[in-house]
C-alpha cells in the first residue's frame, strides 16, 4: 500500500525525519509518501498555527489523494490539525498521530501521559485528549520547555528533556506510557522507553501502523454524517488551495 | 464600543443580515463593523468548510483587529470556526455566537437544545457543546434538513422547519430553552421563541451582548497560557493572509 | 432598565460595596436597586446559612420582583443560594454571580480557577461549579483562610491573600483566569488581575453585565419545567414570606 | 437506637405513612420519631418549595437534634432538601431518601430508573441524581403526571401510574431497579416490584436501613470542610428557627 | 438472617479476622457464616490474583447459596472481585465491600480518598471506583507500600501507615472520609478515625450492614438483565467448580 | 511474528472461525496460533461465564505465552475478558477484540455503536465501553436477540440480524461505524458494512492489526503498576492451572 504522510508544518527536515521514522515503521509492501505543508509556518504550536496547518494539510491532501493515487492519509502534527476535515475531503481513511499515539498507548498501560513542548501548548493538548475522548485514559500533560524546532534539531537535548518530563509523570502523575506529544520527538521512542521504564510511543509510528491497520482490514470513513465530502460551492480564496479542493 | 462581526463564509447578504441583527442588538453606543470572510465558501457547513472558514475568519480579524481598531470582535457562525486562533491574534476580546448562545441558554432554563441546519451538521455541533463544556446541559441537536442557505433565503419555510425541530426538542427531549445554531437563523429568535414557548436564543445577538459585558468589565484574552500570542515565525501562504499575520 | 440587585446575607455594608460596584458595571441606563436580605446571618459560608439565604432572598425577591417592578434579579452570593428557586417565583429573568462569573471566564482562558474565602468553602464551590456544568473548564479552587467578612473589612489584606491563592493556581494548577468566589471580594477584580497577569472576574459586576445581555435581548426564564412557577398552595409560615409569597 | 424522620413538607397525613413505612422497615431497637415541618407547604415539587423545605427541616432537625436526643437523621423527601445543611447542625449522622434509594438500588441491578410525580419533577430529579454523584447509574427519570399530594391520596391510582412508568423505564430505557422517587409512593415498593418484575427501592425504608448502618457502625459526619457545623453568627430571622439554630 | 461472607483468598487467618469484624458489626440476630476462598493465592493484589478470586468466590457462593442456606453474599476483597459474576448465580443479595464502604463513606463527607495496599493497587482501586460509578465523589487513591499480608499480620505497622496516608489524603487531596481499602485493615477503622479524625470506613462492617438493609427491605438482584442467571451449559473445568456450578 | 489468539470459550469450531478471521487479516509473516479454552462454557455470555472465561484465558496464555514462544496475544471474545490479568502474566503484548473494534472504530467516525448478541449483553458492553474509556465516543449498544452460538452457527441468520440492529443504530442512535460486538460474528464486517453503508469493523482482525502493529513497534506492556506481573505467591488450585501459572 501507499501512504501519504503530510507533516502540517513548513520545515522540510522535518518532513524528512518524520518520512524516515514513517519508513522504518512502516511493513514491507507499505510505501511512504512525505509531504511538507504547502504554506504556515516552521513549527505549529498554537492555535492560530494549527488553523493554518490544518488548510494546509487539507490542500496536500486533496491535491494528492483524490485520484486515489494512494491508500492512507497520515496527519503527522500531533494537534491532528484538519484531522476531520482531511477525512471528508479524502476517498481513503486518515489517521493523526496524536489520535493513533493514544489508541496504541492506552493497549500498554492503565494511564498515559503526553510529554510535549513548549507550556503554552499544554492546554492544546488536554483539547486533543478531549476532542478524541481519552480523557478518562489521560494521567497527566507534561512539557519540556523546549520549542518544536529546538526538539527537532537537537535530539540530545531533546532526549533530556523528554525524559525528565516523562519521570515526573511517571512519579508523580501515575503514567505508565508516555505519547510523545510532537512530531519533532519522532525516533526518540525507544531511547526514552529505555531510560523511563515504561513504553513510549511516538505517533507517527503509531499513526502509520494504525493505518496499516486501517486499509489491510478494507475500511474507509464513515460517510454517514461528519464526514460526508463537503458539497460542491464555490470556492475562493488562494488558486492552489481552490485548485486542489476544486471550487 | 466599537465591535467586529466577522461573518465567516462568503454570502455577503448574510453578513447584512447578521449586522443587522447585531445593531438590533447592540446597545446604544455599541458601532457594528461586519465583515464577510475574505475567501471561503458560501456557507460552513462541513470540517473542511470550517477549517477554511477559520483561516478567512483569523485574516479578517488579523487585518482589521491589530491596530487596537475594534474593542472586540464576534465569531459569526455556530461552529465558533477559529475562535481559540482569533483569541490569541486579537489583542482585544473575541466571542462566538455558539458559545454566547450557550452561556445565554444556561440561565434561561435546566438544559437546552440546539436546533441545527442539516444532518451532517449534527456531529459538529454535538464536538463545538463538548469543545465549550456545556455537555451536562445540552439535552439534544435537532436538525431541520435544510441547508444553511436555505435558512437564510427563506425565512418562512425556516421558521416552519426550526419551530418543528424545537417543539420536538422540548416534548422528547426535554429541552427548556432553544439555541438557533445556525448565523442563517438569526432574527428569527422572537418568533420561535414565542411559537414554541420557550426562550429561543439567537447567538449573534447574544454574541455581540455578552461582548459587550467583556469589554465593559474591562476584561480581555489571557495571555497565561492558551492564547498566548503566537511567535513571529517566517510564514508563508496566500499574500493576504501573510500580510494580515505578519510573517 | 431597573435590577435588583439581593445580597443573601444581612451585612448592610456588604450590601453597600456590592451595590456600588454593581452600578460601577452597569450602562448608562441601568438603574440598581440593592437589598440586603431580609433575615439570616452576616455572612454565608455554610450549606446551613445557605439554606437560610436562600429562603431570605426567595422572599426579598417575591416581596419586590412580583409586580413587574424590575427587569432583572441578580442573586449576590457566589453559591448563588436560591437561584434556582428565585427563577421560578420571579417573572423576570435571574442571575447568579458565580454562573455570571464562569461563563465570562470562559471566554477568556482555558480553565479558570476559584478563588474562594475560608477552606471550608471548597467544597460549595466545586459542587457550585458542578450545578452549572462548568467542572471541565474549573482548573482548581483556591482558598485564601479569611472569612467572608475579613475579605471585606479589610481589602489590603484580602487582595493580598487573592493575589497569593491566584499565583499558585495559576502557577500550579494550570488557571488562565480567576474566578472572585466571594461577594466580599467585589471591586478587587482589576487590582488581582494587574497583579497575577491573568483576568479575574468580579461576579457581581459579570452578573450585571449578563442580566443585561438578557434583558435586552428579550429573554426570559423558561416555563417548560424545572421553572415553572409554583403552584399556589398553603403556605404556613413567618409572616414576611408568607405574605412575600402569597401562601 | 431512635431516629429522628423528618418530614419536610407540612402534610401531617403524610408525615403519619412516611412514620408507618418507616417503623415497618426499622429493625427491632429502632426507635422512630417523625416530624412534620413546622412550616412550608403541603408537598414539595419545585425549587421554592424545596428551598422552604430546606430551612423547615433544618429548624426541625436543630430543635431536636441538638441535645444528643437522637441518633441519627432521615431527610424524607425524595429532593434531599436541607440534607447537607442538616450534615452541619446535628451531631448524628443525616441520610437523604434519594440518597439511600440510589445506594440500594446500584446493589440490585446495573442502571436504575427513578419515577416521579410530575413532569415537573424531572429537572430536580436529574439534579438530586448528579449531586450525589449517581449519573453513571442512573438510565433514565420517569414521571407519573401525579403530583405529590395525589399521589399520597390515591394508592390505587398512584400504583397503576407507577407501574405504568416503571414498565417504560425497564422496556424503553435499560432500568433494572427503580427508585420510587416520592416520598407520597411509601409503602408502594413491594407491589411495584411484582408487578413490574424489578426491584423497586422505597426512600424511606431505605434510609432508615442505611442509616441504622451508619449509627451501627459507630461513623457519625466528617467536620473536615463541608459540613463543619457553622460558625456562630447574629442570626436574625422567624423566632423559631433563631431559637432553634441558636443565632 | 444468615450471611455468607466470603474473603476471596486462601488466607484463613484473614478470613477470620474478617468474620470476626463481621460478627461484630452485625445486628443482633444476624449469623455471619465465613468461608476461604476454596483456591486461588493468600492475598489478592493483581488484576490475575483478581480473576482467580472472582471464580473461586464464585465457586464458593454456587456451593454454599444455591439451596436458599443463606439470605445474602458479602464479598470481602476490596476489589470487589466477581460481584456482578455472584449477582447471576445467587439467589440471594450479594454486597462488595469496595461498593458498600463507598456508599457509606458519602453519607458522611464531601469526597472520600481509598487507602490502599501497595503501589499498583492504585489502578485497581482506580478502576473500582469507576466500575461503581463513585468518580465524582472519590478525592484520591492513596497507599501504604504494605502488602495485604503485611497489614494483616502487623496491625500496629499496619496502622501507622494507614494514618500516615489518610493525613495526606486529608491535608492535600480534600478527603473528608476515608474507604479502608484492603480486608486485611478490618477493625482498624475506629483507631483510623480517632487519629486521622475523620471517619474511616471499614469495608467488611459497611457490607454486612448494607447487606442486612437490602435484606431487611426484603430486595433482591434484579433479573433484568446484567444479572440473569447464567444459562444451562455444558460446563468443563476444575471438577470443584463443575460441581458447584452444576455445569 | 507469532501472535496468539485465544477464544475464551469452549466451543472449537468457533476457535476454528477466529483463527480463519485472524489469519485472512494477518500481514504475511503473522503466524496465527489458535487455541481453544482449556475449559469453560461454550459461549460467554454473561458475568459468570466472563468470570471463568478470564481464568481459562489466563490459564492458555500462560502456558503458551512464557517461554518466549509468541510475540503477542489476542483475547477474543467481545467482553475482553482476563485481558488486564493476560497483560500481567504475559511477557508479550495483549489486545482484547473489544478495544481493538472501538479503537478502529472511532478512526471512522464520530460515534459508533456496538451490535451484540442478546439483551442480557448491553450491560457487559456498557461496561466494556467504559472500562476501555470510549463513552464520549459510543452511541449507543444494540443488539440482535440471538444467542452467540445461534449467531456462529447461522451466519445468515446472524447477518440479517445484525444488519437490521446495525441499521437502527445508523438511523436512530447516530452511530456512523459498528463495532461487531461478539466474536461469533466473525467474517461478516464487509457483507454488514456493504449492506448497511457504514463500516463495520470486526475486532478480530482488528485485534490482530493493532496487536502487529504493537509488536512492529517494538512496544510491550508496561510494568509501572497496573500490569506488574503478580508476585509469587502460593497458588493453589486446579492443576493445570497451577501448572502453568506456576503456583
Amino acid at each position: 500500500m501507499r501512504l501519504l504522510v503530510v507533516n502540517p508544518n513548513t520545515t522540510v527536515a522535518m518532513t524528512d525525519a518524520i518520512a524516515a521514522e514513517a519508513r522504518r515503521r512502516a511493513r514491507p509492501g507499505t510505501e511512504v509518501e512525505a509531504v511538507t505543508a504547502p504554506w504556515g509556518t516552521p513549527s505549529v504550536e498554537s492555535h492560530a498555527e494549527e488553523a493554518l496547518a490544518a488548510v494546509a494539510t487539507l490542500e496536500a491532501v486533496a491535491a494528492r489523494a483524490a485520484g486515489g493515487a494512494v491508500d492512507g492519509v497520515v496527519v503527522a502534527c500531533f494537534g491532528d490539525p484538519g484531522l476531520e476535515a482531511v477525512r471528508e475531503v479524502s476517498p481513503v481513511p486518515a489517521v493523526g498521530i496524536a489520535e493513533a499515539a493514544m489508541a496504541v498507548a492506552v493497549t500498554l498501560g492503565h494511564r498515559f501521559s503526553i510529554v510535549a513542548a513548549r507550556d503554552r501548548a499544554r492546554p492544546l493538548m488536554v483539547d486533543v485528549v478531549r476532542r478524541h475522548g481519552f480523557e478518562s485514559r489521560c494521567a497527566s500533560v507534561r512539557t519540556t520547555g523546549l520549542s518544536v524546532l529546538e526538539l527537532e534539531r537537537s535530539p540530545d537535548v531533546a532526549e533530556e528533556a523528554i525524559v525528565a518530563a516523562a519521570q515526573r509523570a511517571v512519579a508523580e502523575d501515575g503514567a505508565e506510557a508516555i505519547c510523545l506529544g510532537c512530531a519533532g520527538m519522532a525516533g526518540l521512542d525507544e531511547r526514552v522507553s529505555a531510560r523511563v521504564g515504561v513504553p513510549a510511543v511516538d505517533g507517527v509510528g503509531a499513526a502509520v501502523k494504525l493505518l496499516e491497520a486501517v486499509v489491510d482490514l478494507g475500511l474507509t470513513t464513515s460517510r454517514a454524517a461528519a464526514y460526508q465530502p463537503p458539497e460542491r460551492k464555490p470556492l475562493t480564496g488562494p488558486p492552489s488551495l481552490v485548485s486542489a479542493l476544486g471550487g
